[in-house]
């Protein structure tokens, strides 16, 4: 970083992004790049402990921006959906230690040699009428994440902005809102509608950036691009969540095996160096 | 197949399936099995000869339902627009010689660095409104073909049938329609309305089956699945398609390295199988 450095204070590096670094460096690189936000994931925060990984982001003065990820509510079997509730309910105790309002949710797939879409959805919208509630006891708000429908049969059921907040308005805004990412609703043209309907509805609980590039990897899990190195117009997307009212960070979660495979400190680096460079670090203004 | 072999009458095999097979052996395999009607593709047409092709496909009896495919619309470099629509004409033509009524346009992805979708979007409305009437006095139709979002950035920016129809509707029914193919659009909730729209406007020109497999290999174009091995329920939507009003072929159309592997006379059979036990042979009546 330059000694005119860009101003960073919307900026969110997700803890996948550079999941390379242990806490303890993800949080010292981040104190020494200016980054002052982060999104953590519970497998490395349950790994650490997270009363101590709490402690390790509050002493070293960071927002933790998000957890991800509660959700995988779409079991029918009743002791995989009781083991399912009782998962994000620890979720929830968890973005509470770690001092985060938000809890993004990935809805889950569907069953083994299920085919029912629709009965799927209304399952989450069950499991969400039970953890709304203990949600909101614990401060938290759950953050429906439509992801891409080409993960609608094995990770998410859940593929629009429209399908997530058909789904979150059955609840109060302060128990459950949505994720918009740039790299699952980037293609959809009713996507920015939603955007300001999301908005309205005060449950625009997060907003992410990752790139659109391909060819995308076999299993389609881990190719989601730097910022500025695919087909996604940045600045119109964070135009759209302005518009709608939205004023929180900005997270960036790159799924990336090549960004994994470098030194994590130079990953994060270039990561604030892209969204500086293209994303208005004032704001939109709309 | 047995003695009590199913009525294939409906069924139409997409040569892409099994191109493994020869344009003679695809035929001689057709009359072997029943199969009366085929779906052709441009490039192993053009390799026999168009009119060899035409006249061998006669020959045998068969109904080709299909001719894929045209589009590819969405440059904005003038020579290479150019370029598009002749050879689009030429596809025209082709479908016309081959005795099918409906060419299928795969639309075209963003070009390098573009990122407006939008933008491209129109510029496959600006080259339909010269291709719609050449293609009506060769008594041929276009049929939009809107591909899953995941190909959105490089090979199809119409990702639903809502903006395919959005397009198609500017247009005479007889000149423009759309492509209702399962793979792309299951995930879709909004499908189903879409598909009664495209009914009443008498816009559903071709319907085609493949199901939806994980995980999805690299680069995602060669993971179709054979039928009744994923996540798609056909009964369902040949119920949609019939209750729209089409009574006309179904394709089979897979682009699966598995498939292509084995012996496409065996691969044939297979699908016809498939076919037989996932869709109802005399209509869904409804």
């Amino acid at each position: 970083m330059s000694d005119t450095a860009p101003d960073l204070t919307r900026f969110s590096i997700n803890q996948m992004t550079v999941k390379q670094l242990p806490l303890p460096e993800l949080t010292a690189v981040c104190r020494e790049l200016g980054v002052g936000n982060v999104g953590l994931w519970r497998e490395p925060v349950q790994a650490y402990g997270v009363e101590a990984a709490a402690k390790l982001v509050r002493d070293a003065g960071l927002t933790v921006t998000t957890l991800c990820r509660g959700g995988f509510l779409t079991a029918v079997d009743a002791d995989e959906r009781a083991r399912a509730l009782a998962d994000n309910r620890r979720a929830v105790d968890e973005a509470a230690t770690l001092g985060t309002d938000t809890l993004v949710l990935v809805s889950g797939g569907l069953p083994p040699g299920d085919r029912d879409l629709r009965a799927a959805r209304e399952r989450i919208a069950d499991a969400l009428a039970e953890l709304g509630p203990y949600a909101e006891r614990h401060g938290v708000r759950l953050a429906i994440e439509p992801l891409h429908p080409m993960y609608a049969s094995d990770r998410c059921v859940v593929s629009t902005l429209t399908q997530a907040l058909d789904l979150a308005e059955r609840f109060p805004a302060h128990q459950v809102g949505v994720t918009v990412d740039t790299y699952h609703i980037w293609w959809d043209d009713r996507a920015p509608e939603q955007i300001a309907r999301a908005g309205a509805g005060g449950r625009i609980h997060t907003f992410q950036l990752a790139d659109w590039t391909t060819p995308l990897p076999e299993g389609v899990l881990n190719g989601r691009g730097q910022i500025g190195d695919g087909a996604i117009d940045m600045r119109e997307w964070q135009g759209y969540v302005e518009a709608a009212g939205y004023t929180g960070a900005i997270e960036v979660e790159l799924f990336n095996e090549g960004l994994w495979a470098r030194d994590g400190r130079e990953v994060l680096a270039e990561t604030a160096q892209r969204f500086a460079a293209h994303v208005d670090l004032a704001g939109t203004g709309e």
